[in-house]
């Protein structure tokens, strides 16, 4: 069979640009509102993508809350709780949950995803972050953020007791630096194994543990270089674990902007892009690259060099990079960015938006994508009625289910 | 309006009683069985009670595995997400969990369950426990279990912390011994005004927490006069905390078994009672007490005297008085015990039953009941098509909701 491209389904409130709940059709409290989630599941699963995604951050997302309250996600669901919900209310699609390795105990929430995953018959991922903002940290009793190899030293050795866990019967205790868990849990092995491993972090230390443990890697890649070279690069440091490059499916984010006419794709493109102030895209830049005072610098003139920080690394190079390439002004920099949340754009036809996609696939840059409608239900409802049928015809997307867990849609292997 | 009793549903797997996974009718895998809580919760919605409620314990439930694998318990949901599956298949039933305060931070457990309670529309309550199990100890790193003290310091704290938060906008941190918190959560208030919490810690220095910050305290009283002391008791701590005693409802475990005949609802409960081997019997009695040598004294001899120890101070003071009161052996005290597990049962027809639930209703013993059928869903359907309409045509208990969130099943006022 041709190798076809697997999909997940960002969901987030009232949809991922960020001015989402300013659009005229945006449903503003979308965040807490059940049925909006079931409905935005269920459209997802007709379209028969492989997944529904969920991010995560336990605390406000924005340090400034007068910006938070002018965001498209300032209240929600936590995820977990969400999907177990949407788990009983759908019947195929995957369930992937962001959860972090710096605020949680290995146990408990080995345990609550293993439950997840029972409850959905094998439907279940765990996207593990470790956390990187400092907001965060400041509700969790932390003095301030750990240092990033810290972080990750607790990350690898939490995955790994997490995996142990889940193995079940055959978990004999983990005595470590971090953690000590002596018993197995008291659920049996997941109907899929294990639920799917999924991670995000670009920086070097990230893109090991990923090469290490996880089966679907999130990746934000701006343009088609930047794409191969990531997937390249992490696809050739699995060999040193003793796996195969198709054991990981790496799907970058894409934040697609979609309409029958190109020159109605780039309306409702620009009308979403003029709804963003710009006191919000400079706060949400510095908030991304965790700076506090960009405001100071003049907004129509050049980024200024970034400090190292303990936080983002891999998104702070992204940044800079980006604004030296296209000569952005911190004004510009801040709208281009704050739009798709620095997610690769697509706008236009159904067939320009597959013919991007097929490229990327095809061309070594991604097994799959992270689509990110910019508002709910619209624009992800106009993916699944104008891209997801293009993508069948040209054969890069299943007509139907073929498994019913999240391992057997992704193609991956149950782990031994 | 006639003073009315509140009923909770204690959901557990196969059944409450010890050995109810091997009762012919019993269904064995109950406890990853997403259908099953979802008919159970239904039957309990049809009936009117106020809630259900699950029990939990991070880690094995009995010291001994080969133990765990003979009890109705030794798999199961972890219960958050299983009652968030349960939210969205129910409409208007209390859905209640145990969640620890030794083993999860203020932020992500007061998150949680208000997600829970919007995802529900108000139905959801914690029930706050310290922990006293060094089982589950020691899956998160801890070297022995805290001081039963300092468990219930860090209790008070965090109930502070939680009920904080769930405040909403009002929160402005906090900065204390034992946590330290900056942000609001972001979700909105609850539409009851915040999750309903419940506790069952019966020890002096429980009792004062629950006089100080419960809505609903579960308990075990096997006698009447037990169930008096604790009631007046409880109630008369309130006064020193501000708080009204209507304002927290107290509701003792019941373990039914009930028949259309006495000797029908006798042979139901023999034939439960003969399924307890003797060796889990002895082993859950000593797992209840933090005991470890039960099993070197003679089985037919007398309970021995039990050091102090840090684990469930209330339990233990609970069992030696009744093993003085009725001359019991170990083999007839760990029977009796082990079958209802240190609750209170009633074997008897629906008048029977009726009656025993009146007389402690309305005597001064209880505010409502918490049921605890011996297998489901047998005596579960059982208690709802005897008891229930007995209860109603006496006037005891509600025909129909009239209000849509567990603070309004319960008569329980909204937090300022």
């Amino acid at each position: 069979m041709t190798r076809q491209m697997k999909l997940g389904a960002f969901l987030w409130a009232t949809g991922h640009h960020i001015a989402a709940w300013r659009h005229p059709k945006a449903h503003v409290t979308a965040g807490i509102d059940i049925d909006h989630y079931i409905r935005l599941a269920r459209t997802a699963e007709a379209a028969k993508f492989d997944m529904v995604f969920c991010e995560d951050a336990a605390g406000l997302r924005e340090a400034n809350v007068g910006i938070a309250s002018q965001t498209s996600r300032s209240i929600g669901f936590e995820p977990i709780s969400l999907l177990s919900a949407l788990a009983v209310r759908t019947s195929r699609i995957g369930l992937v949950s962001t959860a972090s390795t710096s605020y949680n105990e290995p146990y408990g929430l080995a345990r609550t995803f293993l439950s997840l995953d029972q409850l959905s018959g094998g439907r279940a991922g765990w996207n593990l972050v470790t956390s990187a903002s400092p907001i965060e940290a400041a509700n969790f009793g932390a003095t301030g953020l750990k240092p990033h190899a810290d972080r990750y030293e607790r990350a690898r050795e939490f995955a790994e007791v997490v995996t142990g866990l889940w193995q079940g019967g055959s978990f004999h205790g983990h005595d470590g630096q971090s953690f000590s868990v002596r018993d197995p849990l008291d659920l049996p092995r997941s109907p899929q194994g294990a639920p799917v491993m999924v991670q995000a972090g670009a920086s070097d230390v990230g893109r090991d543990l990923a090469a290490r443990t996880a089966d679907v890697v999130f990746t934000a890649a701006q343009t088609f270089e930047e794409a191969k070279a990531f997937y390249h690069d992490l696809k050739g440091r699995m060999a040193a674990y003793g796996r195969e490059p198709d054991d990981i499916k790496i799907m970058p984010g894409v934040a697609p902007v979609v309409a029958a006419t190109e020159a109605e794709a780039q309306e409702k493109h620009e009308e979403l892009q003029e709804l963003i102030p710009d006191d919000v895209g400079v706060a949400l830049l510095s908030s991304y690259l965790s700076i506090s005072d960009l405001w100071r610098y003049p907004i129509d003139g050049p980024m200024p060099e970034l400090p190292e920080t303990e936080g983002m690394k891999s998104r702070q190079a992204l940044v800079v990079e980006q604004s030296r390439r296209d000569g952005l002004s911190i004004r510009q920099l801040a709208r281009h960015f704050a739009g798709a949340r620095g997610h690769w754009r697509i706008v236009g036809t159904p067939a320009q938006v597959a013919d991007e996609l097929q490229a990327r696939f095809e061309g070594g840059g991604a097994d799959g994508f992270n689509i990110m409608p910019s508002y709910f239900p619209g624009e992800l409802d106009a993916f699944c009625d104008l891209v997801v049928p293009e993508l069948q015809r040209r054969g890069l997307f299943r007509r139907e289910y073929h498994g019913s867990t999240l391992r057997e849609h992704l193609g991956l292997k149950q782990p031994a």
